[in-house]
């Protein structure tokens, strides 16, 4: 357990942050720590390094970063999610649950090819709706979403068990009780 | 001039977008071409592949994925400058111009230690006052800015003159006329 205690140290908590109650868990810290970004980058897509990924799909915002690296990491291409009206050519759209009410989520119509393999990634998965969201949408555009990878996981929000039962295989580097 | 074209051929220009006059150079086209994103970063920071580059800053949200790619490229850490109010720990604010009115960006005040070497990594160089107001940020907490990187040059706009009477190296990969 070396090594995941070693990375999971680089993620700081902050108490009461978006508000009382909430520890918000800070992956700025890991990114910011090279040897840690690149370990968790490198063991997160480990298990497809030596298959054939087309593209990966990151989350705005934060997922954005992680994202970047992974394609980079797959020689992939990458395929931006992102938040309403932001992109500027045709999208597919779809409204998902935030904790409060709902959003739409939106990508480029031509991003994805019927068929090729994509990895979806976000840096943290809780409840799952955002993930649910991007999955529902990647396939609609006739993604093959061969995994979701998150760096790190909230399981009692049960989000990773989510997306388990629409059979994407799910992986995350590390676990923090509680939300 | 084969490379430049190539690779130049792959951004996506809109008309009109977004508003009547302007062209917009559509980068998502770039990133989900494996090889076109792949080559782009690996070219983009080539003259530092050697040398020592403790943290890539990348602005949000497209700065995020270049910046992410490229910092695990140069295995260096990433430090994300985000619009106001979305970092959770204390910050560094700066106000910055927009074409119309002014905006604020922050980043964690602990992002960078003083003399760390930062590259600033963003997709698109225009009028600049973004990426002025990231170097100027880092510079405050006592950054060495080493470098600004962007796929796409807009030399009409003076963005990249701008940051060299700074005394900040700018590296781009092609350039469009006009704006």
């Amino acid at each position: 357990m070396t090594f995941d205690q070693d990375i999971k140290s680089t993620v700081r908590t902050i108490p009461d942050y978006p508000k009382k109650g909430i520890l918000f868990r800070d992956i700025t810290t890991l990114l910011a720590d090279a040897r840690a970004f690149r370990r968790a980058v490198d063991q997160l897509v480990h298990p497809w390094a030596g298959s054939k990924v087309d593209k990966v799909a990151g989350i705005e915002a934060r997922g954005f970063i992680l994202g970047g690296a992974v394609a980079h990491q797959l020689s992939a291409g990458f395929v931006p999610i992102r938040k309403k009206g932001k992109l500027p050519h045709t999208t597919v759209r779809i409204a998902y649950s935030l904790e409060y009410g709902l959003d739409e989520m939106e990508m480029h119509a031509d991003a994805v090819q019927p068929g090729e393999r994509v990895i979806l990634v976000d840096d943290l998965i809780a409840t799952g709706g955002t993930a649910e969201g991007a999955v529902k949408l990647l396939r609609q555009i006739g993604a093959n979403v061969v995994a979701a990878c998150f760096i790190i996981d909230l399981p009692d929000l049960g989000g990773a068990a989510k997306l388990r039962a629409m059979d994407v295989p799910v992986r995350t580097l590390m676990a923090f009780e509680g939300h």
